[in-house]
């Protein structure tokens, strides 16, 4: 029997100066996270943005895997100097950085004996021991080292490689998920709101925030629960409190 | 007369479970660490997204108050229950969560009297000794505690009131930066550029981050550095690889 209320989680770590620096806004860390929830029913506790530095990422790569059940990064997988993921996790774990035999094959193959040159090599380098993540966009594989994750940092790549990861990760309960979009202000309901929420405190979280939609202002509130009988009944509460105030509901 | 080449360091720290989620992308992190570094030359070593829970806030509030100069906070100042950012500040560095004076009396003529409710009235909440960060789009204020920064998580919120956190920071030394934009494959230049670092290395930073555009592959070449000879420098480098390896660079 499936025990009851499995609760898995997982951080995620985005190794990349580009994020950091404000060049490039982060897509991974919303596209991972959805994934996670609604395929594996693991929750993203979170996550973290640091520098491509050894030492920082080494540090890091500890604490979260202890922290967490699944740690993934992304970035830093790629070809050129500043890529330095596989060998600053190589190092975390004490393990040899070395060839990986299928991941060089892998590549060696999609690029040809000839244009095999060292900075397309290195992309088969990895912690001994990891296991491959399949990359079917541009042949160079993410890794699992331990419970760690490896993925790049282009966005279309690292989608169309999640999939990939699923047989790696174990399954925790499912999230159910609700949101109703009211034309309010929240302090027009803060006092009631945290009442329901101190009502059904250890089953259900109830998450408030502020939108603005065609020039109105509006407050979106979104509850989340592994059951479905409990979401209902904040549901049916919190609709009570929007007929009492007389706010107008918006339907998307 | 100025110091040379001054450092000055910051953190953000994401607060809000809507983030992690997958619920909301966020877009405090760029949009504050391009302020950052163009108006104040102040570069970003971390961003961390953490659930609004008080243990795991203050936790963090204490590492990262320790580690960078600054350290700008987002989200959990609003009037809902899940707003937990200023008592959670307060308890961390152990002062009084009480009433600002000024903030109160900004929220009471704005909302008036009769409609100044409770909800609002946590708004004017804080730790004792904190100085405001004032809000020109809604009132309600921000605020500095300490080397810490808080600001609202609602985007456009948060742009409007970034100026004026200007006066609470010491600027450090302009980070200059330039993009070389190239139409060839990380591997066909990591072994050069990899060189190239090694040369500048203290001084210049390079950064290599590929692209697709218009259906074609590139790779972006970002150089940042406190001296703008050296970074003339590195350029003229680059642009001999690139002579070199007969590459199209992209103009935009």
């Amino acid at each position: 029997m499936k025990k009851k209320n499995k609760k898995i989680n997982a951080a995620i770590l985005i190794i990349g100066n580009e994020i950091l620096s404000g060049r490039t806004s982060d897509k991974n860390i919303a596209f991972i996270s959805n994934w996670l929830n609604s395929k594996c029913g693991i929750s993203v506790g979170e996550a973290r943005i640091i520098q491509d530095k050894e030492k920082i990422i080494i540090e890091n790569i500890l604490i979260l895997s202890k922290k967490f059940n699944y740690v993934f990064t992304t970035g830093g997988i790629g070809p050129t100097h500043d890529d330095i993921t596989a060998i600053s996790i190589s190092k975390a774990f004490k393990v040899k950085y070395e060839y990986h035999k299928e991941a060089y094959e892998i590549l060696e193959k999609y690029y040809g004996k000839v244009k095999f040159n060292d900075g397309r090599k290195k992309m088969a380098k990895m912690p001994r021991g990891a296991r491959l993540i399949y990359n079917p966009s541009s042949a160079a594989p993410g890794f699992i080292t331990k419970n760690v994750l490896s993925l790049p940092g282009v966005p279309s790549i690292l989608n169309s490689m999640i999939e990939n990861c699923k047989r790696y990760l174990i399954k925790g309960s499912k999230v159910y998920s609700k949101t109703i979009n009211l034309y309010t202000v929240e302090s027009n309901i803060s006092k009631e709101l945290g009442l329901i929420q101190k009502k059904y405190n250890k089953f259900v979280d109830i998450g408030s925030y502020p939108f603005f939609r065609l020039g109105k202002i509006g407050v979106a509130l979104v509850t989340r629960s592994t059951s479905l009988s409990k979401l209902k009944n904040v549901d049916k509460d919190l609709l009570k409190l929007v007929k009492l105030k007389k706010i107008e509901i918006l339907k998307i």
